[in-house]
């Protein structure tokens, strides 16, 4: 019951973070193509950030599928990680508009990194709670992309202010990283029998 | 469980692109009936959009029915065709901001056209994940409104810089095709069990 | 399952309705309590708006508790339904920034009628498919209310132009109608066994 | 299934909330860091705000958790408890944005004092249905938070005309209050069973 709520409080957030970022996506002003210009930054910095979103809720499904044991210390590493995803829109807002200024770049690193770091706790939480033998302990393994993301996000900041195309690969390599398919997940949901899997 | 969590995270995100569409409908300035005049496109086209969303989640809600294996092609491919269906606020607000102007429409019709390419992907990621002679498999069969309206969609983009009439015409005819009761979806509710209705 | 995912879908348009609203709520100019002022009627006519609302959240609750069986029209008229109540957050901002000025308050009548009727055909496409036997159709009853509630709508829209408070009066009337505890309703929630209502 | 989908609704108009915030967070103008600055009170009051929705969303969690029974008065007192919280935001960005003035303190301890009330009144109806002896009786013990969170929003609310740090101080002090973990919950979630836990 306690995990089910948590879950579906999640997904409910999640659903709307990113959505609301679309929010930003304004109605251009103009009917012909080249009002549709401007709007060019935005949009893609609105697809970096849906992608990211896209992630952490990936991560986040297949972090609680493990998962058999809530404490009131993961309910708050949860809302903190939520905290963070919720910084998203205004961070990619202001970054698609300013076209990918450096101060706007480092503040998204900013966010991203405070995004990781808040998934890195809750997964510390759940993992006291449920032990590092537990299903959740096995399938987390070496975790070696979690490991490499923040340091990616703090050369991504770092970089903002010499070179705003660096940053910008940085965020976007970090992406690609996650996007890329994940043997030991794949293996994981093709070992779930169709029974359960139909829950 | 997989599925549960894909199918709860798709109705949060679908129902918030279809209520925050609604935002588009700015509180008109002043009180009378007039004030109302112009917002009539804009509330036409937000009509138009709230059947196509309506649809999305129908068919979605059908597609994932008869599924029983999920994979992380899958959760993409999902999140791939939420990416689109979340374009269609902004799409649908420019166009009926300006009268249906013919780059606005063409939009449109890209964001539609793209849904269904995303619709597509997702199905057949579906099929290659549950097999071809799955319930889904067998449910699909010639699947021949989605096969002419990507189509429709085509003609309508096309035709918008010539005559927005026939291209607003072709992107209601395949809400309208849709809308009609399909006997083969007919058959398959009316075959479930109440027992197994009620979940 | 699909019973499941009509109400889950259901629950987070009519959530996001409830909420949206709010955002008409402007943040007032000014740090003052005099600030406020200008903001009454809009928190007036939102108040009206949340109950309302909050009662079609327990109606709808209610009407498909006793539901076994689902049809692709019930799906269309659950959207529909939908589609009415999405309209309210637009018609609430319209009447309280022009304190309740005739035209706004038709328009919200109006707005409040469709909906009326939208669960009137909701409501009767699920007794065609579940039958006047059932436990819907038993629930259901003489269902007074239902009908009562169109007829001062129809007060409420006409005579808006002749005196609004008249109007406003019909419009809290029915609020309070249905806000009023239902003896039916209580005793069927009564009967629940607390181990049903575990769920 | 009552008690389901009032959870699911609560859960969805409260993620609504906690994240409709955001959208205070206006875009900045200026793409350098002191573009950011002005936001600084609005990003304070919103993470306080966050804070407090969390712990709301927290307990109504485990308010349910030891409810076996719901009445039409315990689904209006839910709604009218989401009423309160839903004016968290407006009253949120109104402090933010005039850096805490004595009026807006006074606004937002309000709305805090009637959302505390709010949700006394839901538990109460819930003892009523469900019985002192319920387990949600037995769970709720003394409630001493409950008790003094009150009485420190009416301290905050009459000392934001004379010292805001005092007042803000007050809220602040509420929030952390109910941040440090409560032994009483903590136990009760280490007595869940795994297998429970799962649901």
């Amino acid at each position: 019951m306690h995990k089910t709520r948590l879950e579906a409080f999640s997904d409910g957030v999640i659903a709307i973070i990113i959505t609301i970022m679309v929010l930003e996506l304004k109605v251009p002003h103009g009917d012909s193509f080249a009002a549709l210009r401007p709007l060019l930054p935005v949009v893609l910095s609105y697809v970096l950030s849906f992608v990211y979103v896209g992630i952490y809720w990936n991560n986040h499904h297949h972090l609680l599928t493990g998962v058999t044991r809530i404490s009131g210390g993961v309910l708050w590493a949860n809302l903190h990680l939520l905290f963070w995803l919720s910084m998203t829109p205004v961070a990619t807002g202001w970054m698609g508009e300013n076209h990918f200024a450096p101060a706007t770049l480092a503040l998204y690193g900013v966010v991203l990194l405070m995004s990781a770091l808040a998934f890195s706790i809750l997964q510390n939480r759940l993992l006291a709670v449920n032990g590092r033998n537990s299903t959740l302990g096995q399938a987390l393994g070496h975790d070696w992309k979690g490991k490499v993301s923040p340091l990616l996000y703090c050369v991504g900041i770092g970089s903002s202010f010499f070179n705003t195309w660096v940053s910008g690969a940085c965020y976007v390599l970090v992406a690609l990283l996650w996007l890329a398919p994940d043997p030991r997940i794949e293996r994981a949901l093709a070992a779930t029998k169709p029974a359960e899997a139909e829950a």
